[in-house]
């Protein structure tokens, strides 16, 4: 025997939330049941004030529950440099930083021969009108250093080069506090390649 | 600057969960608002179910849908032999591993000095009327392996044993699976002393 149906749905709901697994996914049952006043009741107005407000920004396409969104409504952002991130998930990483004062522009992915992801697929053209309307110094590509990545980066730079815009990628090399005898071929050659000289 | 108010609830009250964390719970948050159809609305309505639902069992204290809760239901159960555990969690667990073919009593926690919980804080009185009936061949003390489960379980016994009920606990020893160098003092003392002769 199981626990009763109600019990069962719940638990894999929240199994199959990133992040989660079964054993997490019993625990949280199990707290919240527990707890309907504290815990329960306060998670489902949580998700439908959540369902209700967030959109999509039109502008670059973040998840806030105002459009255009906050960073992009930020008069005090640097409104000519934007930064391309594959996902929202990489906007908020980049945003917890704090490095990048600019704005951003998510594409929704990358191209993919593989996943028959192609350039409809993805999120450009607000971006392309942006640079065509001439007021963009810099593009940053924030995507990952991986083959569609770099694919992406190489097809994006296509396109926004013809319109007078820079782009520029992210640095590649060790990450910060990694210890080298760690590392992957591929990032050994990246910061060998990339080293800088001391001042 | 930091995602919308309403985001930041949703992720906070996730991270609050146990089995949660401040990092995943920002994945689960990202997944439920980018996909609100199949992700969000469902598990606010297996939330609304599950408390509308499931309610605590008045024979054995377990959580469930019906109540009686169907193991107290299942008279295709020992319900000669009932087996004591602190939490539901640790009934759901022993459930999983269907060895225990008898009933169920859930105390709520254990005895402890030191959090303050006496025997009127613990769910006590429905196991002992169900002694006194003197249906009951046998009660198994599954309780933690701890000075408060200890504590508890002596306790337990003092109350059980006037009324002609067999009271065993848990075996102690070591888990199966584990290699002998890994284990604390305490385990492998109770490992000797619960030595079998093979056969």
């Amino acid at each position: 025997m199981r626990a009763s149906p109600e019990i069962e749905a719940l638990m894999s709901r929240l199994a199959k939330l990133p992040g989660l697994g079964p054993r997490s996914a019993r625990r949280a049952t199990l707290a919240l049941l527990q707890q309907p006043e504290t815990r329960l009741q306060p998670l489902v107005e949580a998700l439908q004030n959540a369902a209700r407000t967030v959109q999509t920004c039109e502008l670059c396409g973040n998840l806030d529950s105002q459009n255009p969104c906050l960073i992009c409504r930020d008069q005090t952002r640097d409104q000519s440099v934007i930064c391309v991130v594959e996902h929202v998930g990489d906007l908020w990483a980049l945003e917890r930083s704090s490095v990048h004062r600019g704005l951003y522009h998510v594409l929704g992915g990358t191209l993919s021969a593989l996943n028959g992801t192609g350039p409809q697929d993805l999120n450009v053209s607000p971006l392309l009108q942006r640079a065509e309307k001439g007021d963009l110094k810099e593009v940053i590509l924030a995507l990952g250093a991986t083959v569609e990545g770099a694919t992406t980066a190489h097809w994006l730079n296509e396109q926004l080069a013809p319109l007078g815009v820079k782009v520029s990628r992210l640095g590649h090399g060790m990450p910060m506090g990694g210890a080298l005898e760690g590392l992957d071929d591929g990032t050994l050659a990246a910061a060998l390649m990339g080293r800088r000289e001391l001042s």
